[in-house]
């Protein structure tokens, strides 16, 4: 049987003040309230009530995967190189990556996730269409050299992940295994109180096609996404697809010279003529694998170089440099306009549609041109939705305005398709005799960084404020500090104990009933039972960590109602 | 609730051969069976039916540490240099540490234990005597570059262990901490059904005061230790202290020299005499710390040098090499002798006690002497017991003979005293209101080196056969093959998970019955039940997977067996 935790006994310090490096609620809490303790950037110790927080997330992740079928497992952290170059991965993750050598100079690294060895795993331990489908787990510590560590354990450089892996012969097995995910994650996600919503994502570097990501709204989430307060339409900032603008019925006339001096930026321009910026065309030049091409967005407008990036994978794009104008007599800095561009690619955002009219460089210095139509006065040779996306944006589905809203990524769910497989050459043997390939899917939770959702959809401004499910216990017993009080205190800690409520009991000599209060506030466990001025009647006060609300009970009262 | 483990779904692939590079027992089994998969030298991969008996053995000693109420933490393995540098193990440590460099090129070693972490945590959490003792565990994944990575999970170079570590304000406090520990690791021992011995030990690179292995004799073990038949005296064979031998009452002539030439080796020597061993004393040149030290022992005897060296330690003990020599004509090579060696330290074995007669070299070429007597002809600096261990020796406690037998070191209790409270400057406020320095004990379990160790101790030449708190399922139902005993065994099976019996079933189609009881033996879990030949009639048949003894049975004294 489990143990009533002694607050005299458990190693538990809470800080009156806020960690001088905190910038976020669940990292000042997570800290002044004794869960957490930090080793380095990005590298934090879980202590007890910090571990009974991570077992409970653990534990509702495990029970879920487990009810969908899925197989746990544990696979190494510390892995060879091999795999990983296979898999072109060495090399992409660069420097987020922690790289180490082997006494005898073998290259290892440490797993910022699994894909490639579990589709090792797959390859050796199946071997025929009747081993799959299979889908395996692991509950692990992950390691990402991140850049910025911060914000404490919702962006660590190790953390804890629980990651699955799905192995089918066919799509549709892959679009079962994803839709079981799915629809785990939401049981999970509901279960652990976490406030959340499903949206569209790009996949990045783990290269798939479908994928959503699970996100947890909140003021210190690192992930933007927008949100259509008409239809169901949600979706990652850097996914959101922007359907081709419709171009006015009445064509303009013939294209027009302008004599615009000393106005090479939008907003130098728009000043000159009086127009909005919304009238004028803005073409960023790049460079995409080295060759020069110009991107063309409506003025008012910046270019996404994250989104741009992503949907022209693997090419590399990078910003052109002042020597890439030497010898290019057609490129005229600040004045370029697609009209007259016949050496170079031009690549522009859906709202530059056929017909549309537009106010741009001229390709001569201090001049631009009006009147300049899409599909008349140039061609657009790739369509590609690259603009920030901004609040009020049209909904790709309904044409409402977006919302725009910070979150913190919990979930991913990807549908790999044959990446992977087709790298280690990943088959088994089909009804019909012939080798399959097979096709996956990965999935991931979070699960040190779903304690930090919680913790900042969930508190206030007196603490931590945990959903029953999660919290360190059911209930926090204040002695108040008499010695009958404590006696009270103990004794109907013991029978809860007993009759399988989970408690924390403040049971401390010498510390004041205000620090106690304080303290139980601060470490937010969701019910709070007072031994105090009553005490000698056996009667004591339960008090919602949440509502507030307060009520004098008796002891059997108060068993009845924490067992209700 | 759990669900029935269906061998249909379930990532289990058995392997009729052993691993080609496999040497132990466990080791064969293990990977035979499907529980683990290597991945590299090492690291190992715990597949679902490995999980299953990790995660047994981990809930054992999770129990029986919150009982003695330890505090479960989760500290990182991804550690900065400085605390080891503090303590001076990030040097000693050598080739055995993994160690990397961050994005920003700051030093990190891979957690191999954590005295230096823990210190660190309760420097920050503790302040006064109030807060201690305190006892604080994880069970986390480790890490350490071995040599010689082998035997499978037995010596692994990433594996989960149980550290704990203990602080207390008294001597006596540890020594309570330390009694809390050692019972606490027979009950975890006793429970997992591992057959094991306590000895006493050396402390090695921990650095501390008292020590105890707990070892489970295995011939695959890598420890050697000895055993008293007589008393209760056992230690691992570095740790055996032997008493000064006593030296005959009569006193023999004066020295001798013999004329003995070509016999540089004590073979030779004593061939030439006619004389045992026994009867000559051998004299090793060593530096210490670059300085040339001889040390004697009977001819008959080894020198253990890592014995030596951790009797030493921190200084170094290195071989002479030729080179040593040189200018040295008082070193005459092979007939080297303790009398007359004015300018050399002369080291010592017990058995070279005062009163005590040998032959050895006179330090002339091809010369030795006899009747030379230790205290009377030379001077021994010091007394070290340096000998390799032998069958037979002595117990230092009742003299009786000594048997030596090979086992796995599978726990390890250190009170550490203040070694590493002294680098960190761990204090707390004393009861008298001034600091007081912490002193500490570290305990460890080698928890994927048990299910290792319990494999070597259960398992036969059919496979593996674990007791039935640690395996993967209480009862393993295999349907012979036909749709009618399929359908019992899935009946029986849901029957049995409803009652909370752990169930493996083998429901796989179009697999041989003959396999499939292959399969039950090998991966070992204790009751084997069979939907066979009498299956129409709802009887069954349970096997003893260790005994062999078979019973039919029908499906209601089936089930009240398995719950019994």
């Amino acid at each position: 049987m489990a143990q009533v935790q002694r607050m005299s006994k458990l190693m538990v310090k809470t800080l009156r003040d806020d960690p001088a490096d905190a910038e976020t609620l669940s990292h000042k809490l997570l800290v002044r309230a004794g869960y957490v303790r930090r080793n380095a950037a990005g590298i934090w110790s879980w202590l007890p009530l910090g571990k009974k927080v991570l077992d409970n997330i653990s534990r509702v992740v495990r029970e879920e995967m487990d009810a969908i079928g899925a197989q746990e497992v544990l696979l190494p952290a510390l892995l060879p190189k091999e795999a990983y170059e296979a898999s072109g991965r060495w090399a992409e993750y660069g420097d987020l990556l922690f790289r180490l050598k082997d006494r005898k100079g073998a290259d290892y690294l440490l797993g910022p996730t699994h894909e490639e060895i579990f589709t090792q795993t797959v390859k050796d331990q199946c071997s025929s269409y009747k081993d799959l489908p299979v889908m395996l787990y692991q509950i692990q510590t992950k390691y990402r050299d991140e850049a910025r560590p911060r914000s404490g354990v919702l962006r660590g450089r190790e953390f804890q992940m629980k990651d699955s892996y799905s192995f089918d012969t066919t799509d549709e097995g892959l679009a079962e295994s994803y839709a079981l995910h799915r629809a785990a994650y939401i049981k999970i996600f509901n279960r652990l109180g976490l406030d959340h919503r499903i949206v569209s994502a790009v996949s990045g570097a783990m290269g798939g096609s479908a994928s959503e990501e699970f996100l947890a709204p909140a003021a210190a989430g690192e992930d933007t996404f927008v949100d259509c307060p008409n239809c169901d339409y949600a979706a990652n900032t850097e996914a959101v697809t922007f359907k081709a603008a419709v171009a006015p019925a009445d064509a303009p006339g013939a294209v027009e010279e302008l004599d615009t001096p000393d106005t090479p930026t939008i907003e130098t321009l728009a000043a000159h003529l009086g127009v909005p910026a919304s009238a004028t065309l803005k073409n960023l030049l790049v460079k995409i694998d080295g060759e020069i091409v110009a991107v063309g967005v409506p003025g008012d407008r910046e270019v996404d170089l994250g989104k741009l990036g992503e949907q022209l994978a693997p090419a590399v794009v990078e910003l052109v440099t002042a020597e890439d104008f030497e010898g290019r007599p057609d490129l005229v800095r600040g004045y370029v306009g697609p009209q007259g561009l016949d050496k170079v690619r031009y690549i522009a955002d859906p709202r530059i549609a056929a017909g549309t009219a537009w106010i741009t460089g001229a390709n001569k210095p201090d001049t631009h041109a009006k009147n300049v139509v899409a599909g008349r006065d140039f061609e657009v040779d790739d369509y590609i939705d690259v603009v920030v996306v901004e609040e009020g944006d049209p909904c790709p589905n309904c044409g409402t305005g977006l919302k725009m809203d910070r979150a913190i990524e919990i979930g991913h769910i990807f549908q790999l398709g044959r990446k992977y497989a087709d790298t280690f050459q990943l088959d088994v043997l089909g009804q019909q005799g012939k080798p399959v390939r097979v096709t996956m899917g990965s999935y991931g939770i979070g699960v040190s960084r779903a304690v930090a959702a919680l913790a900042e959809q969930t508190a206030d401004d007196k603490g931590l404020s945990w959903p029953k499910e999660i919290a360190p216990a059911d209930v926090h017993v204040v002695a108040a500090g008499k010695a009958l009080q404590t006696e009270l205190a103990l004794s109907v800690s013991e029978q809860l104990n007993a009759v399988g409520v989970r408690v924390l009991v403040d049971d401390r000599p010498g510390v004041s009933p205000g620090v106690k209060f304080t303290d139980a506030e601060l470490i937010g466990v969701p019910q709070i039972l007072v031994a105090g001025r009553r005490s000698a009647e056996g009667v004591l006060e339960l008090k919602d960590r949440r509502t507030g609300e307060r009520e004098e009970l008796t002891v059997e009262e108060a068993i009845a109602r924490l067992t209700a």
